[in-house]
């Protein structure tokens, strides 16, 4: 070990829920970091828009500042957790043109922001370290980073979002609504009073261009991802789902996948490229990701030679959250210590991104049928007319008694998985059952992966 | 990206499994590594015993060389994966002393001999790397290390040897023998033609050394490990847990306890320590461990910060291991290359190791005893008296007819589940259970985690 040589000042710009556990874990471990990295942290202090909001830890209050900037152009390591873009990424940049080394949680940014941002740091030869910002505690950015460094990624998926988890887990189990289900997870504090950027999908797509940028060595913003939230899903598809051995998942899912030809876009002339979406998805009962509860987050990667791979743990709370927050805090200040280079972020593959169009998955499909002869005869052919084969297909008959008391006219439900189809064929294929007359309703269209 | 301005030299020794596809990556995929890391690897040689012997990969011919000192001498980068104490120790040594860097998967050698190469390395200020050594393809090493490096970890528990997790998930799923899941393990390739290291627990253990030195900042060799293998599980043992709840997966633990007091050994006045063990383990059915099927591999981590965590993947394999390897090859040449400082150990923490005698844990216990009025009374009071409590307990009886075709005498098979006790309470209960003499006999005596 070096010998303790160094003071580091550490900026701390946030002290809400993971700020004030990063500022309290700074204080009370202060010697074992200084034993870790060779460097004593001394948080020079915190900025704050108010600083006598309550907090869940009580910290001193000559730390407390509310110039931001001042503090920033002060410390060695600048770590940002306020959220949000602004002041966030001003402060950020201060810190680059500083000279400082940046640790930040905030995905928002990053997804949006993050490719000029790396750029910035790169420049001027600064570290900008993000673990918190995927997945909480799960060290999840660095492995994909430098542990599969020597092999190639072809597929990621997560469970990237605590909140819809916990919802979707909730109406698996209970069989709840959707809304009862939301309702408990804001009772248990799962879900914010605003629960918009969970529920639709907005903070998982963040997160999955995080992940997809990592992972292909491409960078991709918050706009490349097609995103589809949860808010449609019916206790109905949870338990038709549940009744096939399937759980549905908001997934984050990035993959490789070969250029459709003619693809009608730029693509640099790369044979294959990166989809990055967000829907609802139904997986196998037996998969790895199925067995991830509660607010539990997961990310399950496939690659060429490791082949599948999964990291699973907490991906919010103050303590999990500085846990990941602190772990680049002590990588970075090892490295100033040490006087190594800071890592740069590799875009070597610079693949293109594809639409959703490129993609093509499985699909489920509940319908609501006339219960007539020759119902199944008309469907099957209207799925083979659009190129969409169907792997299995499932008929419940709900018939109703007439004013005779003999059986009347009833109902069918038909529950269709399809082999794999791209989202166009299954559109026309959808749009083409809609006309049918025989049809009341499409009760859902959703799709499946992992099988 | 730098330029690529360099060319490393990359000696490989053994071309056995992983070796092979660690050659054929490295030559197929130069240029995607090169644009990764900044630097040509050239594969500059591999050194084997028999040059002629047949290998899973086609190799170049003239890459094979006998001389594997003079192969070394020649390097920049030096991977081994001979496995076996000798010659791989000479030559690691030989690569330290002439500077090369060194990436490892040889488990065996680093659970005997880790503690004096790791400081031979950080004396001649040379990285050595070895995430292969423990879990195959799941980057677990780095997270550890450098992810959870602002957080203590309290707890890890491995299923760390695939061969033994195949043979238990059969013997839970078919109800097969232990001697049957063997066979068809050795049949299927997932168990060696001797199968003593991986049966006995000693691959487990020398992983459990690795996964516990990293863990806890503290060397931890092969003989501090407790070690007890699968051999006297029984499908009885299985089927018993199963109808509990359970399931029984080969655990290597690796965690922090307080000293016992007196402690009679020297602990250099700490307050506490870390035991690690191999034993097989009862788990409840929910633990995220207990979905870890066929040869899989997992480690759960539980830190005062992040929480509980899980990495999952395939554990052997020469492809996935290959990936691993790769992953530190690409690390390491991206050192060399930015001309940063290699990683050093950390053993900061130095706590004393723990002897099984400071463990205590939740033990199952089988017990075949005669069908009597007062048995469970008789047996109930001597828990209580060494100090043992029970949490539940079940009582299956057998009746045998006699000759009169009534009920005759009968067995009763008990099935305690206790509160944590420490082994040496346990252990004399369990003499004293035998020393009753309505007890026929005492069927199995396991511990149980994750409740």
């Amino acid at each position: 070990m070096p010998a303790e040589t160094r003071t580091l000042k550490v900026a701390l710009l946030g002290a809400g829920n993971v700020g004030s556990q990063v500022a309290r874990i700074l204080l009370e471990d202060a010697d074992s970091l200084a034993a870790r990295t060779g460097a004593r942290l001394e948080l020079a202090g915190i900025a704050v828009r108010n600083i006598d909001a309550p907090r869940d830890v009580e910290l001193p209050r000559e730390l407390f500042t509310t110039d931001a900037s001042a503090l920033v152009r002060g410390a060695d390591v600048v770590i940002e957790l306020m959220g949000g873009l602004e002041p966030a990424r001003a402060l950020i940049l201060e810190a680059i043109e500083h000279g400082a080394t940046v640790v930040t949680g905030n995905k928002a940014l990053l997804a949006v922001d993050g490719p000029s941002l790396y750029e910035k740091a790169d420049a001027a030869g600064v570290q900008l370290s993000y673990e918190a910002a995927v997945a909480g505690a799960i060290p999840i950015l660095r492995p994909i980073r430098d542990s599969l460094a020597g092999d190639k990624i072809t597929r990621v998926m997560g469970i990237v979002n605590g909140t819809t988890n916990f919802i979707l887990d909730q109406m698996d189990t209970t069989g709840a609504p959707f809304a009862d289900a939301l309702a408990q997870a804001t009772r248990l504090g799962y879900a914010e009073a605003d629960p918009t950027a969970d529920i639709e999908g907005h903070d998982a797509a963040a997160k999955g261009a995080i992940l997809a940028s990592l992972s292909f060595h491409t960078r991709f913003a918050l706009e490349d991802v097609h995103c589809q939230g949860i808010t449609s899903v019916t206790a109905a598809d949870v338990a038709a789902a549940k009744d096939a051995g399937f759980v549905i998942k908001l997934l984050a899912i990035a993959e490789k996948l070969p250029v459709p030809a003619p693809s009608g876009k730029d693509d640099g002339g790369h044979s294959s490229g990166v989809s990055v979406r967000v829907h609802p998805t139904l997986l196998p009962r037996e998969h790895p990701l199925a067995a991830v509860h509660g607010a539990f987050n997961a990310v399950f990667i496939e690659a060429e030679s490791a082949g599948q791979l999964m990291f699973y743990g907490q991906g919010a709370g103050g303590t999990p959250t500085a846990s990941a927050v602190l772990g680049d805090v002590v990588s970075a200040a090892r490295r100033l210590v040490l006087g190594g280079p800071g890592r740069t972020e590799t875009t070597t593959g610079v693949l293109p991104v594809l639409g959703i169009e490129a993609v093509t998955t499985q699909y489920y499909i509940g319908l609501d049928a006339a219960d007539q002869p020759g119902v199944l005869a008309k469907i099957s052919a209207l799925f083979a007319e659009h190129g969409v084969s169907i792997e299995t297909m499932r008929q419940t008959v709900h018939r109703e008694r007439d004013a005779d008391g003999d059986g009347g006219a009833g109902s069918a439900e038909l529950r269709i998985v399809t082999h794999r189809a791209s989202e166009a064929a299954l559109a026309a294929t959808v749009q083409a059952i809609k006309g049918l007359d025989i049809i009341n309703s499409v009760t859902s269209v959703l799709r499946v992966e992992g099988v």
